[in-house]
């Protein structure tokens, strides 16, 4: 009896679920989005500054995945948006049966946009596939520009990535293009972002690319 | 079958070669630690400015862990120092029979302070011993003050903890006080130090910590 064994067992039936879900959100015209990072990236940061920037334009609903303690979903709870959270207790990652039990929570016939923001983890999410449309990782500049390079399955694997704190490079080690070159590397189809949560700077063009894809509805 | 029974199999292998490391280790009079954090909140740079900073004085070697790349054993191999880079391959956390092969690799006798730089996950390390004398878990101040309260796991398991990038204070909204708080709400007894890899500051009482610990011989 293998370990690997079971593991991919996990990841079938976690495969399986995540169809359904992505079945689910399409058929409810939800564009869905699985967000990941490191812990401390901004991913949370990002979402409150998006909800702000789309109120009144977008019905944005948020699923908060974390290991301990509901502070992520009580801040995103401010901006008065459907909000699920997820307590893993430990566990390093969201999966897809545990999103399929909290979409059971959310009216999704009046989402538009569904923000499922993960466990902050820059290796074991990479691998769950929630049924979401696409996922983004956000790499924030104080982790430094090697990053991409060292934890490459998270870049590999995501379609949008957001590279958050500029406002911080004139004080840190890493250069901006070399991160830039560095995740282009491991991906190069990802389409790339530019934010500061702290002068608002990219939230903008962010935010304009969300809408247009929330608006053209999936196919399921 | 669960899967629950596997892990817990899975963590108690781990635990006796856990164990022989730890014998092995204690054997050859080497002080041993396993450093833990998230991704990019400065195992290396720190682990750069001990090096430097313990030259001449205490015989250092390293076991570099990384998903992928051996960019951090380069970096290390600067300072001439026996280093083993162990790549996971996507593995989330190193193991103790990881560290076992490791250590093969080292004139244990030859070594004062073994010095083991985990994978950059602030959720899958704190589970499994590698024989270590502690943890020592490093969260960088850009990652926000909240983290202990998030990831309480590995702050719980830890014996030190390094708050890094001090420097940024000026320009983040995270307050040192209640980072310190949060963490030690999680664990009463850990060792806090304040370090800035930039700066070079807090990396003296650092090392004077490092050389006393290393220098008490631990007893097998």
């Amino acid at each position: 009896m293998s370990v690997i064994t079971i593991e991919r067992k996990v990841l079938e039936k976690n495969d399986e679920v995540a169809r359904q879900n992505r079945t689910l959100l399409a058929d409810n015209g939800v564009f869905a989005l699985n967000m990941v990072s490191s812990p401390g990236a901004g991913k949370t940061s990002i979402l409150e500054r998006t909800l702000e920037h789309l109120r009144g334009s977008l019905r944005v609903a948020v699923i908060e995945g974390d290991v301990q303690t509901d502070l992520d979903a009580r801040r995103v709870a401010k901006y008065n948006v459907p909000a699920v959270q997820i307590v893993t207790r430990g566990g390093c990652h969201l999966e897809a049966n545990l999103v399929r039990d909290a979409l059971g929570n959310l009216d999704l016939k009046s989402v538009d946009l569904l923000i499922i923001e993960n466990v902050g983890n820059l290796v074991c999410p990479s691998n769950y596939d929630l049924g979401e449309a696409m996922k983004v990782v956000v790499a924030s500049t104080t982790e430094g520009d090697d990053k991409p390079l060292k934890y490459p399955a998270m870049f590999r694997n995501a379609s949008v990535l957001i590279l958050n704190k500029i406002d911080l490079l004139p004080y840190i080690p890493c250069t901006l293009h070399v991160l830039k070159e560095n995740a282009l590397k491991i991906n190069p189809s990802l389409t790339v972002f530019e934010t500061s949560c702290t002068t608002g700077q990219g939230i903008d063009a962010w935010c304009v690319w969300l809408t247009e894809n929330a608006r053209r509805k999936p196919a399921s």
